[in-house]
C-alpha cells in the first residue's frame, strides 16, 4: 500500500549497505525495520535520517533512553503517524516501559491533545510570568 | 483576544471558588494562571478539568513529574497549542529541566515530527513484529 | 494491528466489567465496541474516559444528541482519527443523519479546513470586534 | 502581522467591489470582516470563496444555521485556526448559543481530541459493523 | 472500510454522470478513481468538488503542473491523508517527477515540519521584515 | 512572548559565531532572522537545524529554488506553524513569486485542505492501481 518501493537488494548500492550495517551494529540485531528499507531509495535522505535517529536517540545523553523514547510516541501520536506509533510503542516497552507506565503516557497525551484544543478555543492569553524574554534580557 | 471572558469576581460562585482554592493548595502559591479563568465560565467545565490534570499531573505516580511535564509539552508542541506549550516550558524548568535537556527535548520532538512526515509521506507498512494483536492473543 | 493487546475474559477484572455493564445498560445493547475493550487494558483509564463519555455524550443537555454526534464526527475528522470516524459517523446515523445531512456535515468540514489554511496563510488579524475581552469587562 | 496587504480602495476592482456588495447584502450589515478584505488581494480566490461559504452557509439547508456554525468552530479548534476561531465563535453567539451550549460545544470537542488521541495511540481497528461497505452493496 | 458507499451504477443520476464524462474527457482516460466514486453519494458535493479541483488543477495557469501537484503532495502529508498522498504521489509521477525530485519534495517536508515544530515550540517572535502591514500600506 | 531567550552576545560561544558567519555569508547579507538567534540557545541545535536548511534549500538541486520555498511553505501553512509562514512568504516573493502565483499557492493549499479532509470523513480506499507495492517488485 506503499508509495515507493521498499528496497530489497541492498548490497547494490554500498552507502545503503553501510548504512544498515551501522543500523545492524548499534542496535546488535539483524533486523532493520521498515522506514529504513523505504528511505533506501534515496542514499542519501538515508543516510541523514539515520544519522540523525543515531545522534538522538541512540546516543547517551541527559535524558534516559526510556524517557527519549516516550516522547517520541507522545508526539507520534499528537502528528497521527501510525507507523512510528508501531515503532515507537514496541521501543519504549524493549527499554522497559510497564503497562501502568504504558497507560500513563495515554493519560498525559490525552490530557494534553484535551487542553490544547480548550485553550485553543478559548484563545487563552499566555500569563507574563511565562513569557521570557518580557521578563528578562539575555546574558549569555 | 479571547473568545471568551475571564471570570475575576471568583467569589460569586462557590464551585468555582473551590476549584480556585484547590489549585492553591495542590501548587503551594497564590497565582493562578489565565486557563483556569477562562475555563471558570463554567463551573462544571472548569471542576471536570482541574479534576483530570490534578489527577494525572500532580498526584504521585509511576513517572517522574518532570518526565509528564515533558511529555504535556511535546504534545502541546505538536497540537500548535501557544498556552500550553508556555505553560509547561514554564512548568518543565520549575521541575528542573536543564537548557540541555530542553534542547534535548525539542530535539526529540522535531525529529519525530520529520520522521512522522517521512513515514506517512512514503505509507511505510508496519513491520508484523510492531504488532502485538497479530503475535499474541490475550491472556489476561 | 495494534499497539495493545484487547482485554477478553474482561469478568476477570471487576472494575472492567462494571464499566462494560454500564456500556451496555447505558446503550441498551450487548455489543461493546473496541474502543472500550483496548482501553480495559488499564482499568482507571477505562474508568475515567467511559464516565467523561457518558457524562458529555449520553446525559440529556442543551444540545441534541445528533447535533453532539455530529460535532465529535467534525473533530475526529480534523484531526485524522480513523476509528472515530467510522464510529461516530455511524453513531450519526443511528441517531437520525439523513444522507443530505452527511453531504452537508463534509461540505462545512471541509470548507472550514479551507478557510483556516487561508486564514492561517495569510495570518490574518482577528477583527476587533471578535476579542470579547477588549470590548467588555467581566462582570459575572 | 499578515504575509499579504489587506486591501482597502475596493472600488478599483469592479469583481472585489461586487463580492464586498454581496456579502453586505446577504448578512445585512455594512461590516466586512478581515478574511474578506485579505482575500481581495486575488478576485478570483475571492469569489470561489465567498461563493462557497455563501452557499453552504448563508443558505437555507437541512442543518440549521447555528448548528453549522458550531460545526464550522470545531474544525477551526482541531485545526489551530485563530482567526476562524474568534470569527465562528462570534456567529455562534450571533446566532444564538448561550453559554451553556458553549461550554458543551468545548466539552465535546475536547472529549473528541482526547479519544483521537487515545485511538490512534493504540490503534483500535474499527469494528467490522462501522465499516459500510463490508456491509452492504451499493445499490443506488 | 469506509464510512459511505462507493457509488457505481452511476448512469442513474445524470448529473453524477456528467461529472464523470467530464473527469473522464479531462483526463483522457476511462479510469475513475475512489474519491469521486465515493464523492458520487451527493451530486452537489461531487460537482462542486470536481469544479474546483478542474479549475485548480487541470487547468493551465502560472505554475507548472508538476509543481502544482507537488504542492498537493506536500500538503496531504502534513495532513495526514492517505489516500491524497498515494493519488498525488502517483499524479506527480504521471507528471514526470523523477525519484531525485521525489527524494527531494520529502526532505523539504520533512524539514519544514522539524522546523515547524522548532519555532513553534520556541515561539519565535516573526521578524518585523516578514510583516507586510507594518512594512507598507495599501495602496492598490 | 517566547519560551527561550534569544542570544544576542554571539561572539561568546564560538561554534555560535561560526554558524552566524555561515548564514551571512550563505544568503549575502548581514540580517540574520530570529529563528537563528533563538535556536542559538543550544550551539549543536543551531548547527544541525543551520546544516540541514543549508543543503537542503540553499544548495543548487533539481528542484529551483522557488520551487522548493513554495513547498516549504505549504507544508507551514498546513502545519499551522506562523513563523515560518512568515519568514517562507517573504523568501518565495524574494525568489520571484508574483502575486498571481502566491495566490495559486494558497488555492491548491486550500483545496488539497479540503479533500484531505472529505477523503479521511469517508475512509476513501486507496485503488490499487497507486499502491506500488502490490503492482511491482523491487529490482534495484
Amino acid at each position: 500500500m506503499s508509495t515507493l518501493l521498499p528496497q530489497e537488494p541492498l548490497q547494490q548500492d554500498p552507502r545503503v549497505k553501510a548504512v544498515f550495517d551501522d543500523i545492524r551494529a548499534t542496535r546488535e540485531t539483524d533486523f532493520v525495520n521498515n522506514i529504513w528499507r523505504y528511505l533506501a531509495f534515496d542514499a542519501d535522505l538515508l543516510e541523514r535520517t539515520w544519522a540523525e535517529v543515531k545522534s538522538v536517540m541512540a546516543t547517551p545523553s541527559e535524558l534516559d533512553p526510556l524517557t527519549k523514547e516516550m516522547l517520541y510516541l507522545a508526539v507520534s501520536i499528537a502528528n497521527s503517524c501510525n507507523y512510528c506509533i508501531h515503532s515507537h510503542s514496541a521501543a519504549c516497552k524493549a527499554r522497559g516501559m510497564t503497562t501502568t507506565q504504558h497507560a500513563e503516557v495515554l493519560k498525559i497525551v490525552s490530557l494534553a491533545a484535551k487542553t490544547n484544543h480548550l485553550c485553543n478555543a478559548m484563545a487563552v492569553p499566555v500569563d507574563s510570568v511565562f513569557m521570557l524574554d518580557e521578563n528578562e534580557s539575555a546574558t549569555s
